[in-house]
């Protein structure tokens, strides 16, 4: 079956509801625009990931921990991580469709067409001329851009455009009772400064000796103008970051580790690596020293999953000042000269991955619509390939028929394994029915209980990738299962 | 030791902080009030905690699903479930101090001390007056008890008093561009609405049958006026709701059912019976027609840590009236009379858990100060007497000594180890010092690597809570561990 990208990325957003995995948020108030809810496989899926994440980077680890920050911060910590005065897009109103956009992608747009159109140089120097304007701030000249290249509004069709002003990403919120006294908070549009302003406590607390990594999972908001593809860009998304922190004058070496483990992991899941790429930062920001992205291919195209940043000691030493508390770090180790290195700002690596894009890569490589026919019959399958770690099933017990005790059998070898395993039982329907019905939510395997599991405790467990059957002591599952879904598969 | 509550609860404070379960967020900043981050052993012990309710809940039970919806939901979800118009508080200002406070609990306050006083005919008629200014909704009258009764803001001693204002409980924040638009959303307040807003979708998409269960844990916000009690009542906190749907006329069986059950979960952590108790609603929220707490007993008293209530069909049906879409299931069993139920609006258990102050209430039941002095000689040791299942960290490996090639043999074990179980490698200070740095996050077991071990491969496991040791042979450590800190012990 070959299908255009577009008709693939469809398919599965549709299977994803069908099958319970993402709905979007308060569907039958007709949504709520880029949020989506995870449904029963989804969450499940969505904690496998997560669990591997955290084995992976917390538990294999000696030298990183884990925490879990409130979203709540400070005020004056988005101050002093830049957030208040940088975090914002320059954005653009159209007065008569009274739409708003974002000045510098629609002048990404009219740079597309252009080179769509062979005009290579006026592109280029577009491209030139916005890059200045951005990074002089010169909102104006944006502007001035945007009408001398005679973009036009595509709903209205018009040029006629506002000012260009300096629209804020972060969600804000008013905390406390005192009408007079009430602070505005924000909620964390990334969840890194959660761990820099918990470095102290947990370095003292947890004894941490440098090199050491503090890791963490957690929602994060952002107000996206242009939020779209599905669960790419949401305006309320989660994170998995961890923050290494390292000597300053050794963050080249960290940042070379981190950038291969993290790959690494993403391929242990056993994706395809032409799908995977790195690219790396050209304009970095002003907190770094060295940026790559891994890039994954979607339907749509290559798009980041994971960042791999080389933050300097940028936000410590912000928190340092903002805060008036030395971020610092005691190194009794020596160096060339046998002099103690002793206090310094410590420099940070950041592995940082979308967690609900890693949710929706998992989908999309996991998704297959397979033909299974033959001349005799033409049939197929929808399948998801997920790796067994991950399907939030990890069997399915079946008794052939509902009658002759088959049910109550398929019950108790259940109720043996079902502490071990996220189990589900199925009765209904003819047996071909409940295989596809399980291959949709990606489970591994289909254990059938039948009448001569009456006679001999044997059963029928038939894997989801080969549709193949095998006959196997029930009382041999435990271990089956266990070895083919263990974690050890993935990280041992 | 006998301590009195204050200072024990103190001691678990500085425990939480100074172990790195428990900071207060923000705290270079001097703090966010009642917003807390939880450090490297508190994020695992809070997960371990997640991780038996999930169990419990979901795994266990298959009929019920686990689900993960968003923080953001559209606006309407909370006019319909209520939260709009009635989720508020009634405050009242004192112009001289500026403070505000909640008018009913300055007059608690009052009641309680007319009550100390033996003033019962005073306590009694307030609090019928108060009872009905509360129910009428009749503010001017709160305001008329406040100064009846001679009630003075405890700052500036003066009844100088405002007149009495709802203060809605929800934080609100403003979403998309389009600033003409901007509609305002809601953080969510409990994480119940998410479920029944997924009801149709989750039944659908699951074929679930009545009676079935949607379990969800996550996040929620209240812009607590008076917040108080470390992370007893804080603005952020974290739910384990789930919300079990049955067919009409069964709610009060059922209701039992999940009550009974509830309390059984806690009380298999092997928490003393006496520390819990239920408390009946006898007020009953608009939407309950029955509703117990669990509550346990804290230092400063018994507190409500879950709430069991039969929410009728209230809340489907609201949501049916307010978006229009019908919230029925369609039950095809036959009644007394051989006719099936047919269409109806199921009726809902509801089991909701504050997370944080289970864990609050964990930390309590398990932190003891320990007396080891003998004739010879004064010792104690803080122990944290966690379940094995719940404990940060399973083990905790050490070489006897940093030399003769025990760190390398214990590293050796350790690798074999650490896929399986979260563990902790120390090597400084002397054993003895180890042992209590583990006693005080929990750790159950010590496994010492000494100079035997390299002879006959045997090591040292040290027992947290008798502080016993034994001599087992290293390759059946992963049993040992395993067995004792398996979920077996708790669900099985």
């Amino acid at each position: 079956m070959s299908k255009n990208t577009d008709e693939v990325f469809k398919n599965v957003i549709a299977h994803a509801k069908e099958y319970g995995f993402v709905f979007p948020s308060s569907e039958i108030y007709d949504g709520l625009s880029a949020v989506y809810d995870y449904g029963q496989n989804g969450a499940e899926l969505k904690n496998n990931i997560k669990t591997y994440w955290w084995k992976a980077m917390v538990q294999l680890n000696e030298n990183i921990v884990g925490i879990d920050s409130a979203i709540f911060m400070h005020p004056k910590i988005w101050k002093a991580s830049g957030h208040v005065d940088g975090f914002s897009d320059p954005m653009i109103d159209n007065k008569d469709s009274k739409k708003r956009y974002r000045a510098d992608q629609l002048l990404e747009d009219r740079i597309a067409k252009y080179d769509e159109e062979g005009k290579t140089d006026l592109a280029e120097e577009l491209q030139k001329e916005m890059d200045e304007a951005l990074k002089a701030e010169n909102l104006p000249r944006l502007r001035e851009l945007v009408i001398g290249h005679d973009i036009k509004c595509p709903i209205s069709g018009t040029a006629n455009w506002t000012e260009v002003r300096q629209f804020n990403l972060m969600f804000s919120t008013q905390m406390g009772a005192v009408a007079d006294e009430a602070d505005v908070v924000y909620l964390r549009p990334e969840t890194a400064q959660g761990i820099f302003v918990n470095y102290l406590n947990v370095q003292k607390s947890g004894r941490m000796k440098i090199p050491f990594g503090i890791a963490q999972i957690g929602k994060a908001f952002r107000n996206e103008v242009i939020a779209r593809q599905f669960i790419i860009r949401m305006r309320e998304f989660e994170q998995m970051e961890m923050q290494f922190f390292v000597r300053p004058g050794t963050q080249k070496d960290w940042f070379n580790k981190w950038k291969e483990t993290r790959l690494q992991w993403h391929l242990a899941l056993g994706t395809d690596a032409a799908k995977y790429r790195y690219h790396e930062h050209t304009k970095l920001a002003h907190y770094a020293d060295a940026a790559y992205d891994i890039e994954f291919e979607f339907p749509f195209g290559f798009k980041e999953v994971e960042g791999i940043h080389s933050r300097t000691d940028f936000d410590l030493s912000q928190h340092q000042q903002f805060s008036g508390k030395k971020m610092q770090y005691f190194d009794p180790e020596l160096d060339e000269n046998g002099k103690p290195y002793g206090n310094y700002v410590p420099y940070v690596i950041e592995t940082s991955i979308g967690l609900d894009r890693m949710f929706l890569l998992t989908m999309i490589n996991a998704y297959e619509e397979e033909d299974l026919s033959t001349p005799e019959k033409q049939d197929s399958r929808t399948v998801l390939r997920l790796h067994p770690c991950l399907a939030p099933v990890k069997a399915a017990i079946f008794p052939l028929t509902k009658k002759d005790g088959l049910p109550e059998k398929a019950r108790e070898i259940m109720d043996k394994l079902k502490l071990d395993f996220n189990l589900q039982y199925e009765e209904k329907d003819a047996i071909g029915k409940r295989y596809r019905r399980q291959d949709a939510i990606g489970t591994p395997f289909c254990i059938t209980v039948d009448h001569q599991t009456l006679e001999d405790n044997t059963v029928t467990i038939r894997h989801r990738d080969t549709m193949q059957q095998e006959r196997v002591p029930a009382d041999q599952l435990e271990k089956i299962i266990g070895d083919l879904v263990s974690w050890k598969n993935l990280l041992g």
